[in-house]
């Protein structure tokens, strides 16, 4: 695939403004060779890739701090950078930029199990978090493909999502303080960890889902929720996506162990039982699937079924509360993914929709996408209690962006969301007025502007970037 | 009580903006005369008011961004306001700014029964909420003394909390959707309550908790959650803070349906036992107290009697499952305000402490407050699992400022919060500094002017403003 971004290198193996940053991070942690860049410069997607002028790897927030102000006193622009795990190319280089990794900030300090709560340095993996949290009992309440990778900072910059929303929240929800720090070089430290605080502007809540724009986030404070050992999962088919919704949201309001409600489609489930050589669950086809799961410290599978027993519109069902039955459903829908990549390379777009147009999307966005080509494949799945769907488009180019305009446009027009979870990043920001009018973008604009006035900030990112804007090197 | 503000009054009583509001909002929504400003010239507290200039009460979002607008062209001040039932002096004038009132935004719209959503006007109350919510067996996640008179944009507004954070977290944690008047009269319009939405900075989540200080709340959608009829009431005495703090914690991880979960000290109980002429609770006389509900669809007392039963340091406990058991244990925390207020006018703030250091604090507080005053007396009660505490002080007179500034210093070098769920209106302006440090304070103001460069959002409140600030009348 080629690389999306096409503004040339000329970045400088040595400079003054390196010379700088190893006083601050130690010569170790500042490099501009080509083959220790390579892996700062291309992200999980391998759609998003850029040069670095240089990479530098703080081992502190004063450190971060420290980095920040020299790249503004240099005028240079920064792309910070955790996992690089991203799926709308906010975490790589778009050209030149001073990459800042927050891979050695991997501390686990104050884990208190009674209260539930934790202080982790940016860089931090999930995966990490969760094997230090399973010593207590504990685990982090969000949950994503990417968890041996993506780190704590960079979910909270993009406000991830995942399976658990609908137990849990989105990362939003589990950051109880954060330290964070700013183009200026300044520090916020709200690390303390009290529930209630109501003492200003609550900066970590605008830090959270800012993409690296407005600050560097350095350490968090985070909520951690108990490991629930008696976990089920039930299967079912309708042949109404309204019924699947009505059902989804009855679960959620009567199953209070709902860990997750997810959805795919007939043709997704069609994919995946060819690629992963597994039968299919039922032996009717239906065009509907909901997966539900439930968690508790007692047996859930009665609460589930008894929640969907006599549900409207299911044609079929399945029930699984031992490990290996519980895997094999998963599957079905975890298996999507590899599916659909071996097809081909997709369009993704992450949108949602009000639930009460739910219906009228999935059918829409087949029209739309058909529409531009009728070999066209669009496969469907994602998290329905939220409306939060993952359009995969195969059939089109990798540059070809007429299918995500369409699919956005349509988005837009029925009240959703361009983006649920994944963010804007460099993918979606032409996209942004599509769903945010002028008033809201000049605030937003504004705020961008209060805190970073020379735009050193990821430029590029979240809001469109006129090429006379692109920071100059000094 | 005299009041706080000593700003004199030079409004007049008719000017060329009270004629422009009017062609926005009708003459009869506009008025500046002294028996009809009365009642939004004072808050709830009586300690706080001032005269305002004119008072106008927009009917639409549309009417609010115009008053907005215009007050902006007159570089008029505006002070917000909802129920007006604040604690910290945030909702009414300091002297001759323009009141904008949403009592006249009622409006209920879009209640999605299935989904746990609704729209409302900023005006709205609690109790007017709850009551449409009760006929869908939903209510409004959020409850507090003040239901009755505080308005849901208030509420948003200062991100109010109350005794059901434990289950449903505070006010932020219901704003799924906004719409908000900018002092440019433009609008931030994010109502479609999607749950998942990763598009731009968070401008709801930036304007919870602001105060006023940024956009008026026109609209909000809203969470609702399930009404639970099942309740189970325990009450329990301690003789150590530490077992009562690891009780309530471990009720929180083991009972699911927990709703709440307060605390009380002996003096708090003494004071109410004698003011409401009813007996205590126990033949023995704790010091420590907490009061744990959980409710949910099926009956809860015995999990919650199992969660505590066996808890290290419990030196008595009362269980209630019935209506009037209930309401029996619950009066000994709910009337801890009236007692309090029979006995003077207390100083009262609103602090949140590291739960580590809780005990520390609730003996450290009461040397300071006698250091200043021997004679002077201590009440504490609150919401124990987030380490809220509500200091309640007498003996002092009200413009007396000593104890609280020793408290909240005391909180400070604590590592808590000296605004738990109250805000800083204008009452702890001065301290702010306390527990944010420069680099905070700067981002903040940096942020309030970008979106309120003419300064006319609520000025006084939140930061220290300097006289040469106040704004001058055209």
């Amino acid at each position: 695939v080629a690389p999306r971004n096409r503004l040339v290198c000329n970045a400088h193996v040595s400079d003054s403004l390196a010379a700088r940053l190893a006083t601050i991070v130690g010569t170790g942690n500042v490099f501009a060779d080509a083959d220790r860049r390579a892996t700062y410069e291309t992200d999980w997607t391998r759609r998003f890739s850029g040069p670095a002028r240089l990479v530098a790897r703080p081992g502190s927030t004063a450190e971060v701090a420290a980095v920040l102000g020299a790249c503004a006193d240099a005028g240079a622009a920064v792309v910070p950078q955790g996992g690089n795990t991203g799926l709308v190319g906010g975490s790589v280089p778009r050209g030149g930029e001073v990459v800042l990794s927050t891979l050695r900030l991997t501390s686990i300090e104050s884990l208190d199990a009674a209260a539930g709560e934790v202080t982790v340095g940016a860089g931090l993996t999930v995966a990490a978090l969760n094997e230090a949290a399973a010593a207590h009992g504990l685990r982090f309440g969000v949950d994503l493909a990417s968890r041996d990778s993506a780190t704590l900072g960079g979910m909270a910059a993009t406000n991830a999502g995942g399976i658990n929303v609908v137990r849990y929240g989105m990362m939003r929800a589990q950051v109880l303080g954060m330290e964070a720090a700013l183009p200026d070089g300044g520090i916020v430290s709200r690390l303390f960890g009290v529930g209630r605080d109501n003492t200003g502007y609550d900066l970590p809540n605008l830090f959270v889902g800012s993409e690296g724009t407005l600050a560097v986030v350095s350490k968090l404070r985070l909520r951690l929720v108990p490991m629930l050992p008696q976990r089920a999962v039930v299967l079912l088919a309708f042949d109404t996506l309204g019924a699947a919704i009505e059902t989804a949201l009855r679960a959620r309001r009567e199953v209070e162990a709902l860990t997750a409600a997810e959805c795919f489609f007939a043709e997704g489930l069609d994919l995946v039982c060819r690629h992963a050589g597994i039968p299919a669950p039922f032996t009717g086809r239906w065009p509907y699937y909901i997966l539900l799961e439930a968690a508790a410290r007692t047996d859930q599978s009665m609460a589930l079924a008894g929640a969907v027993a006599d549900a409207p519109g299911v044609r079929d069902s399945a029930l699984a509360t031992d490990a290996r039955d519980r895997t094999r459903l998963w599957a079905y829908r975890d298996r999507h993914t590899e599916a659909i990549n071996a097809e081909g390379v997709p369009h993704k777009l992450d949108v949602a929709i009000p639930l009460a147009r739910l219906d009228e999307f999935a059918k829409e966005v087949r029209a739309v996408v058909l529409d531009l080509s009728p070999a066209a494949q669009v496969v469907l799945f994602g998290h329905i209690a939220e409306g939060n769907l993952h359009v995969n488009i195969l059939g089109f180019a990798p540059d070809d962006e007429r299918p995500d305009e369409a699919v956005l446009r349509l988005v837009a027009s029925m009240g959703g969301s361009i983006s649920a979870e994944h963010g804007i990043g460099v993918a979606k920001a032409r996209w942004l007025e599509l769903t945010r009018p002028p008033a809201d973008i000049a605030a937003m604009r504004a705020v961008k502007a209060a805190l970073d006035p020379r735009g050193i900030m990821n430029p590029g990112v979240l809001f469109p970037r006129p090429e006379s804007q692109v920071p100059r090197r000094e």
